[in-house]
């Protein structure tokens, strides 16, 4: 039987969603948790390989037990009550055996948070940033990204990728209470891709790079004339799509 | 020289507002960061003293300074990088000598903030509570706090108040996103008295005391009729109110 699990997770203290040996992971807290409720071993497979310190509001995985879950409500109460309080769990759904989190996501949202001053409460969730910004002119470059679908030059250079191919819906920034937020839905996102496209966009924003040098530097396909990654402390994943109606079980 | 200081902050790990011996206060870090920049000892003194883990979007104190501050928007800044990232300043303010930030105080409002589940986002920012709660009859308890002002029931038994009269302007819950708030403003609170008041409407709301209950508690001016307070980590005090233009310089 096939689940699929939804997670939130405040990513501050966690080196990412994917487990590795230098510590401790999402994925790795979510396995043991659900280990010990369905008495034997599980692999959760996550739709994003979200980065240390990256933040999720939704997350989906998948995984399979030999035993089908009774009452996913209450497999979901015992993970809550066992998970730390950084991550939470608001439901298991049981899938078709063939539906795999990553490849059925139809698009994925990320959001990008920035406050202009420091903020007792969110000091873990936004990144600081003091120099004025030109929002019409980050809006401008940001609908370049609609015009393009091959982001080579926003991904990390040691990936296994096939294509940088990415269809983007929409990209824009947005004024909020204390700062400004980046929106962004694509079908699917390279390693490093928003942190690499908000580090950029915060240089055309300084003035530091024009509408031309964004452009210029998407044809480039070169990740050497992006600017540097933005801090992770920012990014959240937000949203994860998929056609629930023809994969729920 | 007096000045007035706006302070924010989350106050998980902090033993409290006031200074105290054991253990780490938003008042001893304000005044080693200020000592820091002034180069002199100094005493801040606040509008309201939170207890320990409760938070304060906006909480207002008052200091002196034998030297004049040149500039405050700089020991703003400087404090903000000496202080720890979950206490911020958004600005110190100059005023008349003899103003005082509590007696000087017209109102303050508090939110006590419930979720219904566990979010990864709130764990140290909202109380979960699971049972079903009713809303309406929450709110016409919370109603009578309007008809009465000696609120002796919902105060800390060792306190060193002269008298319990606290006049409320208004008391009310809300439906939020994931949960419920809870909203009040008055001239004054006595030690512990919204979480009491909290704890003892959550009683309400779920049916183990009615609205004749709660106004007799109110009568009974006895502190052992009102249930256990709410935890600290729901409260928020969220502002300070002052007569501006009578007070800064």
């Amino acid at each position: 039987m096939r689940y699929f699990i939804e997670v939130s997770y405040k990513g501050t203290h966690y080196h990412g969603w994917q487990r590795q040996p230098n510590g401790i992971t999402v994925q790795e807290e979510l396995e043991r948790a659900l280990g010990i409720l369905l008495r034997a071993p599980v692999e959760i497979i996550g739709s994003s390989r979200t980065d240390a310190g990256v933040h999720a509001e939704q997350q989906f995985a998948h995984f399979d037990s030999e035993i089908p879950i009774a009452s996913p409500e209450r497999v979901t109460l015992g993970l809550n009550s066992l998970l730390p309080k950084d991550i939470a769990v608001p439901q298991i759904i049981p899938v078709r055996a063939d539906v795999h989190s990553r490849f059925a996501a139809t698009h994925r949202c990320y959001e990008y948070r920035i406050i202009f001053q420091k903020n007792s409460f969110l000091s873990e969730l936004a990144h600081i940033f003091r120099p004025e910004l030109d929002i019409q002119k980050m809006n401008e470059a940001a609908g370049l990204l609609l015009q393009y679908t091959d982001f080579e030059c926003f991904s990390k250079i040691h990936t296994d990728v096939k294509t940088f191919l990415c269809t983007i819906e929409h990209a824009y920034w947005q004024k909020t209470r204390n700062g400004l937020t980046f929106y962004i839905k694509a079908n699917r996102f390279l390693r490093g891709m928003v942190r690499a496209i908000v580090g950029t966009l915060l240089e055309v924003g300084q003035g530091k790079k024009t509408y031309a040098d964004f452009e210029q530097l998407i044809m480039s396909k070169n990740r050497k004339n992006a600017a540097a990654q933005a801090p992770a402390c920012g990014l959240f994943l937000v949203e994860v799509g998929y056609e629930w109606e023809s994969i729920v079980l």
